[in-house]
């Protein structure tokens, strides 16, 4: 049965996981379309995995299934999930990593901890029915014996509720949204640095001060005053609100992460210079 | 309706823009059979693409649809085209990246700048035609809103000229061949360097002297002495005509690129010593 | 025909290489669904290559073929050949490659050198017949113009006996097993690098002592005492048989590869300290 199945992991390139994931779907269904978005998350970085699966899902057809696996908890206490919208289904760890699209279906209003799901809009299967694994299931493993098999017969159809029973709500990264100090300071942090070395931060236009021009972006020990329009404007680094919708820092011409030596996961401090 | 695309681009393997546009592609054809060529161009190099794209595309099947994405004028100047020859079509930015392509419909005579295509071999259509993009074109990603749309209609059987009306010749690039300097020096560029190191310049036998023995090659201000015939000749740097047909830099048993910190488009100097 | 092939290289992702294998397979059965195992082998390394097959292969679907790439001799010595298992056939240069593979079917009993086939259980052909092979053959790239077609019509049905003689024993690699000094040491090498960094060897539980209490374990100069038996027990530094049942070297919370500038084919030492 054609159905499109992708694959975000935290495997890189080098070792056969990724390999032995498609194997087992193409057992199951040999006729699933796999395609990878990408699989050089920064290692357990559930924040980056979010984040890069929002920037590419919607691209993709009706009832494609989305397959996450970064899952520092997996043999210990997180959940196994499915998650179903009336347009797409996601099989993940309940673990944050699908906090975006919670985030969307609760009109940008999900909270850090656990979103409860408005069950008219979209619905969550505790992954349990041992049924559809594979028959042995290694404690470090889940993607390949769990949550590979089980995206491999939803794509052949099988109902909702053979996988497991209904869970009313799902988990929420406190990454997701920029943190404001009592001192007025709004403490976020770098999601994803893309190919170009820009540093995509989880600080949206929202959550900064209506002006801008009096803004301090502090990161790595960097200040950077004001937003950009664009890249080109101005030489050395600069910070502006890229196509995401998320503040960036960029550097004109250069790699701002190794100019600076950034990561994934680094502070990024937003001070307002009002008084 | 089965149909193989390939994919070129400049976007790397840590973003979902790739992934994005394999997305838009399966919306409107599932049955595409989509292939990577390579995603690890050097950002913006349109002459390392085009040579890249020219060692893999004759091995792909009849009328398989080559979507390259390595696009620096994005949202500019250059026009997005079809090239249709009795073979294969590409869909690409109008901006050298074919180069090789129109130079072997053109007898191997193209010229830098823009060469005129013989229409009874080879027909070119400016992409102009909303109706194949996405709804919302965005100013910086015409791979995943414009290109990907159309390659996926075009496996469809669309005919090519609902796209837009015919152009009578595309860009071609200078780097293509090296320039004859004034005092004798022959002046290139390293075009692509290969999974060992090695450095694909965009010098040709045919553009070297007859008698290869009395020439130099100077690249990073490293001199080597006339052409070995094998790899495993000579210790140290050596230069010799590769399987491509190319010249190339190599080093015995190492990797040439690291050893003499070279990159893409670095220059490289051939002189005759005949004085 | 719908038929799974699998590709294992030493190609890297920069070049257009593996993308030429996959054009040649599309052109002689469209229907072939392409897997990438690894393609970043280190150059010319059988025995990694050998272990992340063995690491993958057995979690494809029935009758997939696998077709394998590290080809140091290639032009020279070696035979190309078929492996057809009861569930599988594997595609490959005679050169070790399959070494793991072998080895199951041997009992776990293969030793280095040629291993006779059980042919009850496995057949094995030289490839010689050029009418499956491009009509063009390279001397550098068999991977594309011999290797790639005999596995896209392999797919298609075509009988074993099509493809050459059969021939009586495979090459099994000296690295597949560690050897045994007079003085008492235990001598290995590193067979792989896992993502986090983890030295894979070639060492395995019963290569060792009942008691692991009391060996150390030597690697670049440095020396680890006892196992553990998790990832988190120790600080610095340990020693854990994996989840593939090899000896891995690995670093709590970090790399151990860059922590001591380890790379694949690095000698491992194990003694016993008992006096």
């Amino acid at each position: 049965m054609t159905a499109v199945i992708t694959l975000t992991t935290d495997f890189g390139l080098a070792d056969a996981y990724v390999a032995a994931m498609k194997g087992v779907i193409l057992g199951i269904n040999l006729d699933a379309r796999l395609v990878d978005i990408s699989h050089t998350i920064k290692p357990q970085s559930i924040a980056q995995a979010a984040f890069v699966l929002r920037t590419a899902y919607k691209f993709f057809p009706r009832r494609t299934i989305h397959l996450i696996v970064v899952d520092p908890g997996v043999g210990i206490e997180r959940k196994a999930v499915i998650l179903r919208t009336p347009e797409v289904d996601f099989v993940a760890p309940d673990n944050g990593v699908l906090s975006y699209i919670i985030d969307e279906y609760a009109g940008g209003n999900a909270v850090a901890g656990r979103q409860p799901l408005d069950t008219a809009r979209a619905q969550a299967i505790e992954i349990t029915n041992r049924r559809y694994w594979l028959s042995d299931v290694s404690a470090t493993f889940h993607g390949r014996d769990i949550f590979a098999p089980v995206a491999a017969h939803l794509s052949l159809g099988t109902p909702l509720a053979e996988f497991g029973d209904a869970i009313p709500s799902l988990a929420v990264l406190p990454a997701l949204k920029p943190r404001l100090e009592p001192d007025g300071t709004l403490t976020g942090c770098v999601l994803h640095i893309d190919n170009f070395g820009n540093l995509i931060t989880n600080i949206r236009k929202p959550d900064l001060p209506p002006d801008t021009t009096g803004i301090t972006v502090e990161v790595k020990s960097r200040l950077i005053n004001g937003l950009a329009k664009t890249y080109a404007e101005s030489d050395g680094l600069c910070a502006l609100i890229g196509s995401s919708g998320h503040l960036e820092v960029a550097l004109k011409n250069g790699n701002a992460a190794a100019y600076i030596n950034a990561e994934v996961d680094d502070q990024v401090k937003i001070r307002s210079n009002e008084e």
